[in-house]
């Protein structure tokens, strides 16, 4: 069982066999590759596997996308149908059914604006049936999108407005995007996780939120999550980690020094985080200096992903002539 | 009983008294001034004033701001306590119950965008209780705030995602603000009406939309509207009668060219307007030319007034140091 | 001679030609179709010419695009590729000689941002060839781009700002885009006119400022300019012009309401429209409500025109994965 | 001598205090406390001065403002005062005489935007004798402003950009304002440096630009920065250093232990932070979450103590009211 929080299924993963030299019980994992893109499938099957890399039970794809891919359109594009058929494992109903597309995170910070991004680009199309019936025929799935915003901004919990506004319209289907954070400046606006067990917003802060499951709701519930920041905190600790793990490779085992270093515990560690980071521990991010270019770029990717997955029956440059 | 469709019910009652020279009957209107700023309020009474106007029963008060406001910190100031004022006798309700503001509109255009505007400057306290507690005391009320697009952007109609919301987290007043077309450029970001009546989105464009009111929410809905365009069709069309009317005090009563004027009909001007329109007739709109600084002011003015009445504990300081 | 001012060669040349029902002497008019785009080439040969429809000696290209160019990909291709050939002709110089393009305008405003998100998506290459030699190769011109605000924001006349740029870093040719106004709805933002005459910032207001041309530059000019509004103005007086036109070609010629009719005069009709706008009057507009939309689509065409006509040795595609 | 590169005259001194235990030869340091704001003078008297610390002989005042700063109009208020106070020690020409200011940066990378983001809030005055002579009397400073962009958005360098402009409209001062880097997380967003000696956009990437001084433009520049970001690779170097530093300290001087953890040469740390941040190093920043609230909360400050110091005879209401 490991004792590090992250977002992503595959980092959990990693870190545990790392630890443990081996795959979790009940954890099953294939990897593929595409366009050099790659793809791993991390199924927790069974409470134990949940418990042991600390993720729910269900299937988390992740797609770790090449390092230019935000600077070349042909990549874009192959990412996008990339992501678009892994979106369709997990979408499995009827293309005449409902869904509802839902961007989660605050539109005025940058690296957590990617959901309200998403749905601004999002082939929203369930009023046109009753709006203009001919312009639209039954191959086209009734698709209806909102970006909720956050606590802080509406006083009101994100499942709240979610739960209201589901109860209401019935879709059969809820697709959330929200941006998270991972422990690895390597996976910064570069992976993409799909998983089939929901979102708790804010989960990493300790808040207890309402959870959007298909517990919650009542209906399949799909996240797409982006790793867009690494918390200050976490890189600060890494590079300590860093230097404790190199200069332990350099000590012969079992000497004065080298019990040294393995004794060196948590709460002195946290102290010397918090010396550095002081006044703003828990508060400062790392991102890109171009934060705002790339997540436009990725905003595109996954719109597109998702248009396609959302519209079996459309190819992509049907979607892009409906968009403009 | 007037022809004309208005979003402002002081339009209404003024086509109806030039038509008729006197007031329809049961509507009440009184008139006051503060400060160089007018308030009037028209009362409709009954079924028989509604239909003579072409309003439903209710209080609709209007304030007409001076010229410069836009260009004056302590102006602005004092017509949102006018504002404050005359929104405290509509929001009949004690200061302890919870108050959803409702920004309508589209905020990718910007003179449709007033109400999302206002909705990002509103004291939002709901939040606060559960998530620290001592922050805030019981002299505050818990105010939640959504701006929730519109159809062509979401699928999803306005009054849905109201109705999904209020049903879910249950507040016990809904204040919607929503720009609103004008037929006289001089009411344009001039006029603030507020009434007790609700709301139909999109009304004027002859939609049949879901109605935000008491009778659809189950609660009381105060809606805040500005005109913030005029259609070019109205424009048009009021410069041809101006014309019109110009000749016809000219000419003397009963002659040929008297009778020829009063004989234009209204297809024939329909005709004209769609001649000079064509081919964006109903697409344009009339707006000041600076108007992203005027909305920006006007949503200032509504929201700081808007916070006064629904926070009537705090005075202005109080609310801006929150705010910040 | 015409009595009436526009920023449009193509609108001047119309009116007069409406007026005295023929050509104006010194004025060539050339009309092309390619694709369903209209390119008419006004020459202004001589100073009669000039005089005659209130346009400096020079050749005026307009191209008129299809209905619904903004919502068809391919279209806005084909007109970017018309308008890159039309370039061509007037940017006369070298491929390997430096190119200064300029957005004109308020970002501000949005339908005067024209000019300024041009320059946001041209392909800027001049800092290449020292910051990295190895990426660019001498088939690329060395082009720099730049929106100098306006007057109001920055108290500098935007003539002073490009003279000294221009004198600092020489270029070999200065390239404006413009936001014009037209006197018709159907051209806004329907209508592209490239000049080689240079430009008069606020021409049109009456404000002396200092022009932008090869006189005052030192080096060619050319403009590109776009109607994206009509004055509310011009619009009211249309309407009044075509009531008035209307019932005088209903009236017998000579008769006394035919007199009466021709009689209305400009300072009456001025009058009128002052009644009408007050307190607006010159600071109303009439733009299309999508204008945010459709600023971006025409921003868009115009940047792949001019990036393919200052590159003639690269491709749409070459240009496109560039500028990601 | 220091070997460490800083933008900030405040930490070369500390960091040359803390190596060598006193203050470098040629620097004299003067600190002041108002209102809770510690004012920090580093006179750099002379080039020894200016080689120790490593920076250009002149004078530095650092303003350090509150901690809570951002969110108290009161205390916002407070700083823009004292920053008008130091200013005006540099500022040095009669109120009569032009100001250029140039805010630098990259508008479209938030914590890079805070130059152009005050230029924005700068009272604009240079225009308005010859365009309303009436409205603007002589105790006013002619003031103008300019975002210039950045090479890689222009083509052209910063310097050439303002050099074109100065040698056209000839100011008698310029004013700079830029975002900078910071060593110290406990800086960002919360320090003010103003100094006489000019700026090197860039200096600190190893780029050769154009410096922007008195040197080169003629006139006297006075620059205004502050540090709004810490390269992660800093963070995560001095994270490393705490570490052994930590270990230092607890280790027995002359032993094993010590001399191997004095002799982690900088290769090696180097190699380490490569191996944490790639493939992302030095592209990598550390910024509050809240970046884009507390840089307009800094422009606020910054463009309020600027005006105030370039119109020495207006007050902050008589500004404020001009700014509407």
């Amino acid at each position: 069982m490991i004792n590090v929080r992250t977002d992503l299924a595959v980092e959990a993963r990693e870190i545990y066999k790392e630890q443990f030299k081996r795959e979790a019980d009940g954890v099953v994992v294939v990897e593929e590759e595409k366009d050099d893109i790659k793809i791993t499938t991390v199924n927790v099957k069974n409470e134990e596997g949940a418990r042991m890399i600390g993720k729910v039970m269900g299937t988390y794809i992740t797609i770790d996308i090449p390092e230019f891919t935000h600077y070349d359109g042909e990549i874009m594009d192959n990412v996008a149908h990339v992501l678009a058929e892994s979106l369709k494992k997990l979408i499995d109903i009827e293309h005449t059914k409902t869904a509802l597309v839902v961007g989660l995170g605050n539109w005025n910070v940058t690296p957590d604006a990617l959901g309200p991004q998403v749905v601004e680009k999002i082939m929203v199309t369930r009023h046109l049936k009753s709006v203009m019936p001919d312009a639209i025929d039954d191959s086209v799935r009734p698709v209806c999108a909102l970006a909720p915003g956050v606590l802080g901004i509406t006083g009101i919990e994100t499942g709240e407005v979610i739960k209201g506004v589901v109860d209401r319209i019935k879709p059969s289907i809820v697709v959330c995007i929200d941006a998270l954070a991972s422990r690895n400046t390597r996976r910064v606006n570069r992976t993409i996780q799909i998983g089939n067990t929901g979102i708790s917003p804010g989960a990493g802060v300790g808040n207890k939120r309402m959870e959007i499951s298909e517990k919650t709701l009542g209906i399949p519930v799909i996240a797409i999550g982006v790793p867009t920041v690494v918390d200050a905190a976490t890189i600060v600790s890494d590079a300590m980690d860093l230097v404790l793990d190199e200069m332990i490779n350099q000590a012969s085992s079992g000497g004065e020094f080298y019990n040294m270093l393995k004794s060196i515990d948590k709460n002195e560690k946290g102290q010397l985080i918090r010396t550095l980071l002081n006044p703003h521990v828990g508060d400062l991010m790392v991102t890109p200096k171009e934060v705002d270019i790339v997540i436009d770029s990725v905003s595109k990717i996954i719109s597109s992903g998702l248009n396609l997955a959302l519209q079996p029956n459309l190819d992509m440059e049907e979607i892009t002539k409906f968009m403009n």
